[in-house]
């Protein structure tokens, strides 16, 4: 167990409000309504160390964690939130060596969490057409330590998609019909992909969509997530919440047969009464 | 692209409903309501191909999900879903490498989504003392093939926890009390945690006794996920919607600084109005 | 405290999940799992007795309650439930001596409830096309003794609603928008309305045209009810929640100033970003 | 149709977030960051009409909802929302005639609500201990026209409720144990009561107590109430939710048959898997 090194990342904690993501530079001060703290206190710290600020309070070092670069990097923009990232984790099946495509960048939150995921073999190729957000994102990738996992392309995706066999994609765009059969043209067989709307118009158009491209196993989710405030002979939960972020619809990618003289065919996959699936 | 080979697990898919997990073997025929499927058909195909059923009804070969596995694992017992895994790996921030530990296998759903987070080069070590769930959950992590990135102790885990500085702990009991101490001295210093209780009760006191032996960042979340049927001009939420699992409760782990003549003292972690985290 | 006649209603009840509506005519036999009860044991009775079944397990007689006529009455049909309709009754202000327009009668669930809230001074008038629907509605308004205090049209509302000056207006039909002109000139000046939809198209359209027409205060709501189960020390949600039954939007009526060459305008009403008002 | 007096109460509407119920008193502006609005210039309209404000902006003239006066009573200390009050007024079954009785006024939301379902021939006793709520509970009950069908006992009433045979009953109070066998006293047989309650641990008690003192159909329901933005091409939920209030615990009293040497018997009411009822 050896200290926290100078340049080190650290999340900075006071209370469950007050938290803060923390890069140790020798001879900064950090300063906060409750004192300030200096950095050269926490570097060769053990993490999980009480660190006094200048007024006697008790500050703890801790690791950040994957939800923590999420929603640090969220401020700016983000609107997919942890509760619809880990889901989409699990459908996409994201795991160490897997190639991922992702379109709409965004501030980096979901690119983190799926770097994260596929690090250190698999790789992350990600599309962001603004140029602020591309920036942001780089800086958000750097601070969680995967920026080289990903790779980020300041390019819009209508106007071509490199490489192919991804093994999954993510769509966060505003607008995604014009994507879905370049997409599906990337994707290995079977593979799942994810589009986040924030809009159930967009969500009926979109899974239409894929119905006819070529994707089967599409249904959509809706993720709410409440804050319990425990507390002795008072827990309840808390008196406000998010209520809405978006909707994730995923899909697989199936290939059809050729067959001579025959358009686009619809996939039968009529929404059923139960998401269950038999064994 | 190579075809799917014999011994293979792919998940045959007719609909969102009826869909099953199958185990290639040659000869073997497999029935459902819509006519059976050869095995011999499927072996040799790519992923995502279709393949007719006797009865000229259309399957589609997929690869199985993270998501298919805990659906399918969930089955006998589980009340831990998707919507709380994934967030539960966020939380956890689980990468491959790391060193997990579990109390409560179950039926492994939980454990499949761990070892697929930390594999290749990391970890889980999971207690169970009902032989019946290990044997469960040893056949789902089988099935998954992440078998070999799990130990699964059939032991009771008051009884002991090998091993230490863990990076990471998932508590999945409905005592999880007793198992406190020892879970904090086996952990490493900031690491994360969690617990999953179906009660308010068992949140209340779960929080309460990690405040006292030495957790900060104690929080608890309630996720509910609800099916969005997405048809033309009639896309709704779905009628039903599971209305519980259980709730969430993170913690970090810190390190006391040890003071003379001093019990355990309470760390100051009053529930805050927003758990929005400040940059 | 009399007795409860021959001929009265009363609810049966077993426990949460057995509950009859039960009809009291001499000499008849009720019969359920738990044994059959004499409808004679319970004539005479007081309301809150305990009456034995012919294997003597307890049943009790108790009075039927608005909510009980609605779910009771919700079989066949019904998408409107107890939630939205106890909000109805509120954003319409109902009270005994109002005048009610209903488009939609279905079964009289929201029927039951709003001559109930009106009575009895106030009165309702309910359209249903179908006449299958009229029929049970009918039957239902005479089971929870409010008939004399509705109308029910058993013709199509967009032919012509008779009448003017209502004091609010409840629609639902599934194309409320050819009503919504008639709607407004048969309502009060200022007085409120509500629309409810399955799907949240229909809630745009509803919205854009409520504004266009005269309407103002056009907003929409979304209600969702999980029973809690409380048993000592297992207290929780129910595992399984009604996900959907429908969007709730209310406005209410405007009176525009003639100007010359004028189209209809819009008034402008911004979706704001808090429903909250000041004082 | 006669001009508003004055005297009247109108609710004054820019948009959806700024509206305020307004007393018309002669000679009088009313001042807001819109401009100001003069009395005399409503004083003598139609209600649903528009009044300019001194910088030319449109405001409309309506008529109060009971929705109206529980919003704008909820201010000072209100938990219990028109979510929550609408399903009461349902599962007491209030309708015009009944005798209810409250206890808990707080800033008497409930209690508006109530007096307008039960008048003009019902009424409600009400009891508030604190004299500043009992205070601002009489101001918002004179402001919504209903103080006549209601009488506010200052006192606690665990020192004693007056009258008996009340249709209904409703609990407003964190600690309402000990008031339960007065309810249940002075409740006629069968009838419904109901329990308002912030925390899980609260219900579990008061759920508990209910079974034993003699009452049946015993459960609890959580009301969740979430605004949609309707928008053309944005129609979607609003980010912002209110997460909790309470939880709503209704009861109906049963009269037990006296049995010699017998203590308080629990009557069998467990938690079913479903609350639909039977017809």
């Amino acid at each position: 167990m050896t200290g926290i090194p100078e340049g080190g990342l650290v999340l900075l904690y006071y209370d469950v409000r007050r938290q803060w993501l923390l890069r140790l530079e020798r001879g900064k001060d950090f300063h906060t309504h409750k004192g300030f703290i200096r950095t050269d206190d926490i570097i060769g710290l053990t993490l999980g160390s009480e660190v006094k600020s200048s007024l006697g309070e008790t500050f703890w070092v801790l690791k950040p964690t994957t939800h923590d670069f999420i929603m640090h990097s969220a401020r700016q923009t983000q609107i997919m939130y942890p509760k619809d990232i880990g889901l989409i984790l699990l459908k996409l099946s994201l795991t160490s060596g897997m190639k991922v495509l992702e379109i709409g960048t965004g501030s980096g939150a979901m690119t983190v969490a799926a770097a994260t995921a596929v690090k250190p073999e698999g790789h992350v190729d990600t599309y962001e057409a603004r140029e602020e957000f591309a920036e942001i994102a780089e800086r958000n990738l750097k601070r969680a330590s995967v920026i080289s996992y990903v790779t980020v392309h300041r390019a819009d995706a209508t106007a071509g998609i490199e490489g192919e066999n991804f093994d999954a994609a993510i769509l966060d765009v505003g607008d995604p019909w014009p994507l879905i059969p370049a997409v599906h043209r990337v994707l290995s067989g079977g593979a799942p992909m994810v589009s986040f709307s924030p809009t159930m118009n967009q969500v009926e158009k979109t899974a239409e969509l894929l119905r006819q491209i070529g994707f089967v196993n599409v249904y959509t989710l809706e993720c709410f997530i409440r804050e319990i405030r425990a507390e002795k002979g008072k827990t309840r939960p808390a008196t406000i919440m998010v209520g809405h972020t978006g909707y994730v619809t995923f899909a697989q990618k199936v290939i059809r047969r050729v067959e001579a003289s025959t358009g686009p065919r619809a996939v039968a996959d009529s929404p059923a009464d139960s998401s269950e699936n038999a064994l």
